[in-house]
């Protein structure tokens, strides 16, 4: 068996490789070739932590495994390691034998900013111009990096709740040669894309604060509780997720479902635009909501490509299990 | 992080060392130190197999993880590998790190007679002398092996449904220096203890074929649908289980339940035995019915024990991860 550790996923992976991935399942889950397992989540009542198991199967890619791990809210300052916690185990489908353990640290970080470009380059209007980011954490920076890649962007807006952390995804728009300017919620009517990426328990973004046309990825809400946006806005939008069944119990859809102004029936997935089952985006007026929960099955894509890469390199460490 | 590989596990584990293992466990969880996740377990569509993940967290032996694998009904035939296959994933709960991966396929055989074995200690009369097998596969060999080393038996007994597989569980009471004898099923009735180690859909074992006194331990049933013995030997015995809930719902006891033959109260877990919480038998007539059904932490537990034997004996593969 194949083993890459994490250190080796910064070099190795990029943001073309996960973008190519989650793309692929994203449309495999649409067209009933994959599927995510039940997902197992446990409060072990140590540490504070949370941990559990998001497994999946991927008949077209013939990618079978788990990621496991979890959240470990002490990490950072009792021991200086990253709070978040994983690693992705993939199992030979033919016959049940481990195939490769792969870090999945910087994986996760590229599979959930991957998933919000995908959704960036199949909603978004073709001359979106303006990007507005809600949140400005370590991971809104791998979202707006990924995301700038999907249109000619010519200017990036920002907010945050703690205005102080607004640098972070400044610099990320300098890098990329783009004016950055910090504004208030209302200010995002400006974006023609708008990424948030926070772990709020209230709604944030209200459906005012978004205009005509504009292409919303809500990439925070992956819990029962949390919301990012205003529920009025998904009743606004067209709502497409990578899977229904997360999106209305755990995902930025559970609350405009749960208040009656939508229904699971109105939320579409990802992959059915990606297969051109679903047209997507039909007028420029129309607002498009990618609700991104992260399921198993893009953990796996993303380490099955990193494992390729690996073995092309000759980086992946060989073990006689 | 430290590997194991299932070769290794054949010299580094012993029957002693998988046996307190399961009992520690046991009684961890009786005490509610320990507890099993949801188990994951799915049917893929791809040749046949099942698949998925047992998993839990010992908060008394520090021992989070899981086992992931499951059953690939064709491997023997078309590849010369054993159908089962399974392998065990430690995490350090400190941290959220892996901190080990360990060969799965012997450990599950040896945690599962492990479990029965358990069960004679702290179940079967003390004057045991005849144990009879109801199963004669490659599973029951581990159990009778295991079972023997419990109580002072003078003799074994044997029935299988294909009556020339008999010969395997002779020669593990050849190799004890103990006489063999094939019997019918009423003749168990002579067993002071008896294993069930099938995989049968349908009663086997009837109540009346189960004298007064007998300890019998239930191993094959893991699976809604799964029956080994009459409903009605439940109903007439005192029931302990490694876990409840299992047990009513996928184990031995879900039919004595479903037919309202005993309640989920009637079953009692055997780790309170082992902890003094519940006194167990107490009489010489009674019957005890041990109902095995299989639990995640069993496997993390033998798992965590065969990891620091490997280490003692410098065997475990360190990989910088």
């Amino acid at each position: 068996m194949l083993i890459v550790p994490e250190r080796e996923i910064a070099t190795l992976m990029t943001r073309a490789a996960a973008f190519d991935a989650v793309e692929q399942v994203f449309a495999a889950m649409a067209a009933g070739d994959a599927y995510n397992f039940p997902v197992v989540r446990e409060a072990i009542g140590h540490e504070d932590a949370l941990y559990g198991f998001k497994g999946g199967f991927d008949r077209a890619g013939l990618t079978l495994g788990l990621k496991a791990g979890g959240y470990w809210p002490d990490n950072l300052e009792k021991r200086g390691l990253i709070n978040h916690q994983s690693t992705v185990f993939l199992f030979d489908p033919d016959t049940g034998q481990v195939r490769a353990m792969v870090g999945g640290n910087l994986l996760t970080a590229l599979r959930t900013a991957a998933a919000s470009s995908v959704s960036i380059k199949h909603l978004a209007r073709p001359d979106a111009r303006v990007i507005g980011m809600v949140g400005a954490g370590h991971q809104a920076t791998f979202q707006l990096r990924a995301a700038l890649e999907q249109r000619d962007f010519d200017k990036v807006i920002g907010w945050n709740l703690h205005p102080e952390m607004l640098p972070n995804i400044e610099a990320v728009a300098t890098e990329a040669g783009l004016p950055f300017e910090a504004v208030e919620l209302d200010g995002m009517a400006e974006a023609d894309v708008i990424v948030t990426i926070t772990s709020s328990f209230a709604a944030t973004l209200m459906a005012d604060h978004v205009g005509a046309g504009c292409h919303v990825a809500c990439m925070g809400t992956d819990t029962k509780g949390k919301q990012e946006v205003e529920a009025a806005l998904l009743a606004r939008a067209t709502v497409f997720t990578d899977e229904v069944a997360q999106s209305v119990s755990i995902g930025e859809a559970q609350h405009a479902v749960a208040d009656g102004l939508i229904a699971q029936s109105d939320v579409h997935q990802l992959g059915a635009v990606i297969n051109g089952t679903h047209a997507g985006r039909i007028s420029d007026d129309e607002i498009t909501l990618f609700d991104g929960t992260g399921v198993g099955l893009q953990d796996l894509a993303v380490a099955a490509a990193v494992v390729d890469l690996a073995v092309e390199q000759g980086i992946a460490i060989k073990v006689d299990f």
